[in-house]
């Protein structure tokens, strides 16, 4: 396929997005699993729920372009989830563990945030505004998503460096 | 090694940062050399200058933790490079494909401000505040970076959109 118009890019970064959000389908339940705090697996599974919606949402936009979602892979996501898949073969404590894969879970939503914000501006620029709306209304969720993978962080991490503080105090007055 | 503290956390990474930042010093000219935009083009050039100061800046993180940097090999990094590489390949028009490469480029600028603010977090609340504050400086240039490629993406995109409509009003004029 020629890149000859700003709508046959368009097409294939949503392809692209399609090909991710199916593979972040399939690395949620393996995240919600690896996660200790039970504020994290459920968060989690909220945003498998989300997903799966997200996904209904761009089958929707294929048709409505009569155009096939598959035939392509997204390398981004595939290296984003090989990276989660590391951190949850890892050994050590669970709320650093847990850390990490907050981190993981991050780096995913920061591409889908660049992702969607760039499909919807060409859906605005092409005059779909209702494609558009649709996208922005992933965005918002994904953005959301971080949000509270960044307030869940905080609880965590905060927990972990207090106690590691402690620790290093009640070592140094032995 | 066994992740049961923070600062291994942290450690680990800022290796994957290591990694991430040489990965993209020699993704960066590919990337200038592929663009048609001359303001692209600079703005690659600038931003593999900042790069290379990004590395230093890690380096001597590495040197006061007396840690070695390498060891880890990012793959989230590889994946988003693979994007690039593949819209590098592409044929078509040149504000298209131009387009696309920035959409590549946002998608690495995001991976890079999601790992930056994880480890500027992390070094605050390790109490390393000097670490913190450098950190703090790379994230700012690489959300400068992203803000520079959305300023670049709304001009190139914007005179793509409005000829494909000059030309899609002309097609049914005719």
């Amino acid at each position: 396929m020629s890149l000859d118009t700003l709508e046959k890019l368009y097409i294939s970064e949503l392809r692209d997005l399609y090909s991710a959000e199916n593979q972040l389908l399939k690395a949620l339940p393996k995240m919600a699993k690896g996660a200790s705090s039970s504020e994290l697996k459920d968060a989690f599974e909220k945003h498998l729920e989300q997903t799966k919606g997200h996904v209904q949402r761009l089958k929707q936009l294929f048709e409505q372009l009569d155009e096939s979602p598959t035939g392509k892979t997204c390398h981004g996501m595939k290296g984003l989830i090989k990276e989660g898949s590391e951190i949850l073969k890892e050994e050590g404590e669970d709320s650093v563990l847990d850390a990490g894969i907050i981190v993981a879970a991050q780096k995913v939503e920061h591409y889908e945030i660049a992702s969607y914000g760039s499909v919807r501006t060409f859906a605005n620029l092409l005059g779909n505004d209702e494609a558009a709306s649709v996208l922005q209304s992933t965005l918002d969720e994904e953005s959301e998503a971080n949000e509270t993978l960044n307030g869940l962080a905080e609880g965590i991490v905060n927990r972990e460096a207090v106690s590691e503080t402690q620790l290093a105090e009640a070592n140094s007055n032995r």
